[in-house]
């Protein structure tokens, strides 16, 4: 099992480190391999994402992604800026789908910036397509408006395209998703507006056909991010495109107020997936030894679930961690009081240790 | 001054009611005329927005809008449902400026699903820009995807659109806002990934020289759906597109937890407006008599300091909302232990005695 390793930067090296001591403490014979991305990539080969980190994720079963983004790599033009790595990943290794769990850890229930009671033991799934939308859609540029009021003018323009096929098997990912689950869907879009999200609801509501025992329903991109903040326990899995997606499962993942927790995964039509921290580089606090190695070392697991086929490894990691916030460690961004401040190292530690 | 009533749909009449009075009760010479609109226009004229009723609202020097929307028009194809409406009227009377305030009232403090130290004395303001971007921009529809990885499958697609002088014109009611409170402003856009976004910063940036007593910030949509969850109070107002508006502002609109109390403008070039509720036409409770009453009421305040110039009348019935609250009135959607439940009518009653 060949496993490509990208730190990237900001605190990705530090997590990743940790990430790395728990798969090795698992003692199964991985091959790992490192390589740069992001600004780290920029730095040393002079793009975010050189040749040889694509060849290596192109061949490796499996693809461990800490974070990308640093104040010095602000001013690059769009082209070399650390996100393009992500955006190249996702696109060259067909990566449609994106799982982002939001959980909320019982122990933790206090970082959430909600009440207790709307969103104690919360536990939603967010399935966002990847790989199309506005994100990728051909034309888009800047030229002089050809129409319009504005005709003449200057102006930026994208394309939000979805075709049958693609929206099909994201769909058939969300309903097997909520099968493993709560059996319910909520497929997210602005079908009263957008001709894109009717042909999604359209077909969202055709693959349900073989889902019988999956309930559907369908919410307005508007309506989901105001019941994610009324009453994100209704929710279970939300299926949606990639730019909705990319909304709704920041907003998720803050409602747990333990971003540092939360692992996510992107996978192409064979499981082969690329798995990485739902939050970001975080550069103010990188080398610091404070950042939270958790998210890094739940995406392992998800990792060896999803994409290793080694369940059990991954319920040994997701356990371990489990007890480590029993045990009342906290890193920084999830501290309170009665509980034991630890840093980066000590929290991996710990983690190797209940395993 | 020529005011269009546009009661609509569901709760629309109900609240619109009490909307009127309040206003007649001013003693002001208005001239009021009411008009079908949504569902009510469809059913009437066979069209969500009939001739006459945009007559009207052409003539008019401001619009008083209520709700649209009820079960029994969810079936029909989508150019006969009552939301094109609103669209047909922000389009045709170039209403490009929505603003949208998010204001807790200390009294409902505990209506929010937030903790009350992350939302008390929120007050947060976005102004989404309301004729362009996504939800008008050509080509649009349905045909066989002409490239791309689908080409040849059947596929959906919009176009993301902006020039020069639309973000320009809504950068400047930003910034003017802004000026108007605490000086500052975020911007909102998807700049990492959108050429329509690298325009919008580039042409924001550009008329903030104009402003340099207001602060100006740039945020990343998806950030900014956190941001509004971690921390709301550190935002003040939020300048954004139209479909990255539309979600903001519903989620910023629920961090209140009271959106039966939030109004809403809809400004062209020279303040015309249209006003209505944030809320939406909630049949499931029409013709009960128990509908929050407060935000139409508002709305019609908003109407009288944007559009006719009536700043003084405005802050009157501002004041008497906020005493009625005082005086703990609450309809069912606010109420809580120790409050006294009232309904519709009740409320407007009580307004319109605190006037
Ligand atoms: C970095 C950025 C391009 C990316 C996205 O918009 O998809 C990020 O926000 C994410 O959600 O993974
Ligand atoms: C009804 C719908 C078309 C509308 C919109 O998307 O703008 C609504 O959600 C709003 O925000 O006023």
């Amino acid at each position: 099992m060949k496993i490509a390793i990208l730190p990237g930067d900001g605190i990705g090296p530090e997590i990743m480190n940790e990430a790395v001591r728990v798969l090795n403490a698992l003692d199964e014979n991985f091959e790992m391999e490192w390589a740069d991305v992001g600004g780290a990539g920029y730095a040393a080969h002079g793009h975010p994402l050189p040749d040889s980190t694509l060849k290596l994720a192109k061949e490796a079963d499996a693809i461990l992604f800490g974070a990308v983004g640093d104040f010095k790599y602000d001013t690059l033009e769009r082209s070399l800026r650390p996100e393009q790595a992500i955006l190249g990943l996702r696109k060259n290794l067909k990566l449609f789908a994106n799982l982002r769990p939001a959980i909320l850890y019982p122990e933790l229930a206090g970082a959430s910036t909600l009440k207790p009671e709307v969103v104690s033991g919360l536990d939603l799934l967010i399935v966002r397509e990847l790989t199309g939308d506005i994100y990728f859609g051909q034309p888009r540029g800047h030229r002089t408006a050809p129409d319009g009021p504005f005709k003449g003018a200057r102006e930026g323009f994208d394309t939000m395209r979805y075709s049958e096929p693609e929206i099909r098997r994201i769909a058939h990912v969300g309903f097997q998703t909520a099968q493993k689950r709560n059996k319910r869907l909520t497929s997210v879009d602005k079908a009263n507006v957008l001709e894109t999200s009717q042909l999604w609801r359209e077909i969202v509501i055709d693959v349900s056909k073989d889902y019988p025992d999956v309930k559907l329903d369908h919410m307005y991109v508007d309506n989901a991010a105001m019941q994610l903040v009324r009453a994100p326990k209704e929710l279970d899995v939300i299926l949606t495109g990639n730019i909705f997606g990319d909304i709704l499962s920041d907003a998720a993942a803050m409602l747990t107020g333990s971003i540092g927790m939360l692992p996510s995964a992107s996978l192409d039509e064979n499981n082969k997936g690329l798995y990485e921290p739902s939050h970001g580089s975080a550069p103010d606090i990188a080398g610091k030894g404070i950042a939270n190695p958790l998210a890094q070392i739940l995406s392992a697991a998800m990792m060896l679930r999803y994409s290793l086929n080694m369940g059990e490894q991954a319920d040994r990691i997701e356990k371990a961690v489990k007890k480590v916030l029993a045990d009342g460690l906290r890193t920084g961004d999830i501290y309170e009081d009665g509980t034991k401040r630890v840093g980066t190292k000590e929290m991996g530690d710990a983690v190797v240790a209940a395993l």
